[in-house]
């Protein structure tokens, strides 16, 4: 008997898969060959939620599966419930798999007597007696280091550049495009992005506190080239917005955007569908009833179910990284 | 320079108000003569919370008044998120009022897999950092037990009987009166509640696991008596509809309703003002939009703003217990 | 090599019997086919306890048994003890497994200033490392929330029932039997207990602080009817003994008593002797020199043997509670 | 207003001494000019502890007072079950004052599978949330790194020495006395003791395991000596006995006793008894019902006392140190 | 008396510099004419440190001020060393003042099987029970969020664009400045002292992953313009001259640097005094014996001094940042 | 398949060597048949350290070895930041191999003031989530009492006294050898010594401070005879010299010393050279340039490679004792 079979008679892998984004959980499953245990999660009138697993974990390696997309309070106490109920059931290991973990945009204390929200939801998901999180392109790296436990952050943006590279948008080294950075603070990320076709950057340089009213310079030049503006997550839209608008009047000719997390909320669909953006290229790691026009969506399916193999079977996730090195 | 004196200089009193139960914050204010504290706490169009706090609460003790009503997670996640910005904002001690403590009913595991919410729950306040929990009439006393924290625990069904008292509905020694415990569990609750008017009690006997669809005999005589029903929270009203039948068969001449918590959630409104009750009472623990017909509610706002008052000075709150000792 | 084969062979399980109920350690360990592991407890003459394992338990499943009976302090030192031994002593897991539980009723804070001394248990014990709590019968089933860890809480009710059905004292529907409550929170228990014979319920309404000096009214109706007093255990006597009185003095034909713990402390063999009880049925949690008349013994060995062997094997113990089910 | 009393004003002062040794409490009260705290605790028939306290404690720096002698059990599970009540009612700091500290002994794992009880006793202390151990002449030093809150750790030897001077048994520079350590762990002890009397020191070469039957050569010269044995505790007698019987044989012409703690366990009263020992000079840190002949009981109480107001009022004790530094 | 004199006599302040840059100490304790507390730190020959604090801290607000700097992990064993020692001395408060916190780079996990230093520095500290950190421009501000306990997080990048317009190098509205990032995570930073000069920004676009052998690009316009390069810290200085070497190649005309922390390390100097830049404006918060040639260093003492000042008497910090608030 | 195969297939076993004593750590390596893997650990220019592991170590059991040696802080925080590593890199169990502990002489508080950083490190250590402490001769046993997770505590003084027996410097009933203890807390280590040769022992009597202006007298007959000073530790060799003027001031013969680490700090090397010893005879738990002549080290790579080997396949290492008690 091999280490594979070993673990799997002592330990076995349960799959839970929660309401966040109930599509994503299944395409995981299928791929992992593996049901999705069967686990009632009730919400009240007054707002309390219920859990019902129906089937023993008791020495179990358990992964859940849970978007914490919007409503995220609720999907977030949804996670902490079930995790308290498989803790007191004897789970073996409790393994969170968040493709979309809320507030981590709130990671630091930029004026007096702000929270930081982040940090607490890490303290409130280790209290639970979790033993590791898996979860997607954070907001900021750093957020691995509010948890005390092992974090696997895989990275969705390598998938997207294959996305642009095999639709012939983009080639691995193309003069006509140029990476734009809608922020100061994501030029690393834009210039991480640009490797992938060899492309130069180019920042909107926002002046003023709210993108809607600040003024935005472009540093770099987008003149006559194709833009594809960069982002860990399009939320309302408007920064979006702003920046087709900035590349454009530096004169660029097409715009294209690339986002790890399509948050859409607000009235981000009707925003987005008034702009002149070729395609908006996202992962499916957030689910909605209606998205805007021309939104192609790259499914991380194949790479949290490879995670999650990985992962159970004690294989470095490394390999993982590895092949995506390719693409950045 | 008297201690009180001393101790606002030190440490000063700072009320915050959140978003559960607003009018009852006020009316704590009103009677403590204290401004609530300025906090804007912003839910984003995709569920994420945001707090600011206007002004310093360095070294002061702060009492966070929040109920936990519906939307309880929303609720929750509000308060969890200001104590973490209090903490961080070095606040001296941060003291959470919380009149109505949700999931307090999912205080045991009855199945296999089962979570202990009203733990989970007390784990997550803990792990905030904050000093001290104050709250009212807990579904189960042993919950006060979950926390290592120390916990004030008032007791707001006193307040109902005096009501019961004043309005010469019942007398303190009234053979008329006949006080009902709609289940089991809430036979003690019944006996307590029976010792302000010396009457005797009697306990709907449900047998089934469901309220709808079971047999409920009466244990005891209400026959010719004037009944009142006591729970500690009014959720669906089925149970209350429920035992009102059963009163009403078993020969009672008149019902009236008594309890601390009003959640009144689905369509109780609806199934409450169906039923031929005299009066509701209950206090303002939990705001609505709409109420029942028929409901009284007493207010506990005098009793609470009392138990800030007394913790912040360092004054025994056994002496609030005395004065209800005349009511229990 | 089957699961069960592997994990002996990986943490093999050693049994370890604690003085509090050495006969009860010797059944479980006679049932399981395995050996109490050497282990010396030495009571020195200023009181300490020193503890010697005469075997390695490196690596190992630990099953340590130790009822907290009287003298509950020096039983539940031994038990720190030897669990802070074997913490040390590199055991892979410590499971406690406790048929009695002491200070259970000490589980809410009902005057100021009161310990909640049941939870200061709950938190020694977790201090010590262990993984698990295996019980039965808590007091209120609310101290489950008190612990962290998982709680495996065991009931050994049903095997009471099932003696009165297989000696023919009830059946399972009973017209002539009335299952008792001697107190208010009792209720629910005597209603659960009553399902297994399909009988109707009474409760003792106990008016006063001390069941000495009270007046007891009885609700339901018990004339003419044989009455079986359920309560968790039996302390003092005293309890049993009013309540005894009232039944009778309301006309029930004949008394019997069911109880999970026979604490039997100060003079309690007395009181009971002097009462006419037809039997008194309880479990063997405790042990003592000297019992009762008319008592009978239910063992709870197999219970607690089948419950230590599911759990060392990762087997639900739900399929434990669905055998039961058909007894409450 | 000065320090103090704005501290008195704010936290006041309250003492609480439990049952270990009630004689002790009183006498540092009764130097403090302070009231012990009625404070009820209550053993049960079946030895559950039961607490009462009779006074706020809310806001109030608390010192209990207990002694954890013979039953070492029973008074430190009093202790605990006290602490737990105060932390509940919101005692602002509470500090433990242990003039005896049992378990000390236990203090390193000597064999495999030991327990390190005092570092057990250490982890139970602080997880009922006191501040401050306060304690005496520990049986190693080390033990104060048991603890991460701080201990202070006062002496109660020079105290004993002070004895030997004022009664003209020894000088402060005598040649005619020599200072015994009764085993080799001893040693550094009796060296420090001998710094009061600038005197020699010998020891008693056990070799063996066990007391009784070991050879007990002396390394040192007694002969013609006035002997003072010198220990941190007294326990059964044996190894006065057979230091006793060493320094005789070696030559000696009288022999004293010091120790700090007297347990006098088991028979050793009469053990002492029968011994040729001039005097046994003890502390009062332990009380008896009966005590051997010879015996002279210094008290700890100004001491303790004196670390109390220090420690209340955030004076260095280095102080009391500073002025027994005359003695070691 | 007031709150500042209450708190004084209550809970005195206490300063301790420790060794790590004791210029900057003094220059703190001078402006608070606060004296530093006499404490030696002792390396012994094996490298081991031991401390001695020489006067009571019992009661007292201690803060100490330690720069993490060369050798860092000698420095930073000697803040947890006298942090230990000051908890165990009963100190009512520790504070840390930390003006450079070494490691704060290693913030994220960015490769396997890495360590997050600047989290493990961060749970060290926690760990030693000091209450409060008070930093200087942390190299990424979500490291606050590593801490549980509250970070106040201080600001001195203002102080050195405050020189730059003193001297005339820049003003307010500065047509003839660009600022410029060295790399691509830096462009936050750079817009934030960007806003001082109303200044265009330009980042140097580095590909590959080392400095030395990368390809630098510039991303924005600097032809003509005054260069003042801007980053958080300073190390071995090559980033620097691959960076100045950057902008003058793309047409600038003078270059200015501007950092937080000196670090200077290895052949720092020498690579600096060999490169055409103007001047190099750092800050205080690291000694060394020697530094290059053009640098001015901007003291942080009036900074650090003013945040100890309100943070002892429970001012808001927020005015010191409303003061910087004209320049950022 | 047996217990080990499953055990190294399900976790295998890693074993990383730090660079405090290199040495050591390859012989070990060597005698377990296992290859060292491949850890880069970088010290920067400035101080600050940077981990590279080459390998997985995900599921594995590693065995981490790190001699504490000079310089101590940086070989202490190499350590903690590879065991932060291996904690993220989801390490199954991490085993810190200790053949020399520093700090472990500040066990205890002797006076105001000071930290206890023995138990400081206790503390560093355990935060990072090791599992286990393996260790050798520790300065006091008590320092076991300092850790909470299984502490295995291995001696290497018997390997000393095999050499002594071996090279016919002593016998194991030897009329002429006096085992000497250098001050008066080491006479228990020279008694367990002594065992070896069924010897007398000696004290040297410090009285005074400081070893080099102390009056030294002996205790205990070495006239005539061949000494063995034995230590836990040589440090700067002055406790060393004082004690062999000591002996053979009093008369003995010949001198020989045995410690178990060699720390050798300060001008030891010149120290020991000058003083008139027959040999030196330490282990090799400390790597120097350069060693006093007449040393003779004593390899401890046999002891810890199968203390390793033991503990990773569970099996009690209470076996390894048996096989020393021989020796002690």
């Amino acid at each position: 008997m091999n280490k594979e079979g070993l673990h799997q008679m002592l330990h076995p892998m349960k799959l839970i898969g929660l309401g966040g984004n109930k599509a994503l959980n299944e395409k995981i499953a299928n791929i992992l060959h593996m049901p999705l245990l069967e686990t009632s999660v009730h919400h009240f009138s007054d707002g309390e939620i219920a859990v019902n697993i129906a089937e023993t974990v008791r020495g179990c390696d358990v992964f859940v599966i849970q978007s914490i997309q919007d409503p995220v309070n609720e999907n977030f106490m949804e996670l902490e419930i079930v995790c308290d109920a498989l803790h007191r059931a004897s789970a073996h290991r409790i393994n969170c798999v968040v493709p979309y973990l809320a507030y981590s945009r709130s990671d630091t204390k930029s004026r007096s007597r702000e929270p930081i929200t982040a940090k607490l939801v890490a303290n409130l998901l280790q209290l639970t007696g979790i033993d590791r999180l898996i979860t997607l392109d954070l907001h900021a790296s750093q957020i691995q280091g509010f948890y005390n436990i092992p974090v696997d952050h895989l990275h969705a943006l390598p998938l997207l550049a294959q996305y642009f590279l095999d639709n012939g948008i983009a080639t691995s080294d193309d003069e006509d495009v140029v990476i734009v950075s809608p922020d100061h603070s994501g030029t690393k990320l834009a210039r991480n992005f640009a490797t992938n076709f060899n492309a130069p950057i180019a920042i909107v340089d926002q002046r003023g506190a709210h993108y809607d009213d600040s003024v935005h310079d472009m540093i770099g030049d987008v003149k006559g080239k194709k833009c594809i503006i960069v982002d860990d997550l399009i939320d309302t839209g408007s920064r979006v917005a702003s920046s087709t608008h900035s590349v454009l009047a530096a004169g660029a000719t097409k715009v294209y955007v690339a986002a790890s997390h399509a948050l859409l909320s607000h009235d981000a669909v009707d925003v987005l569908n008034k702009l002149p953006i070729e395609q908006i290229v996202v992962t499916d790691t957030i689910k909605h009833e209606k998205y805007p026009d021309r939104i192609v969506r790259v499914s991380v399916d194949q790479l949290l179910a490879r995670g999650i193999d990985y992962i159970y079977n004690d294989r470095s996730i490394h390999q993982i990284f590895d092949e995506q090195n390719r693409l950045k």
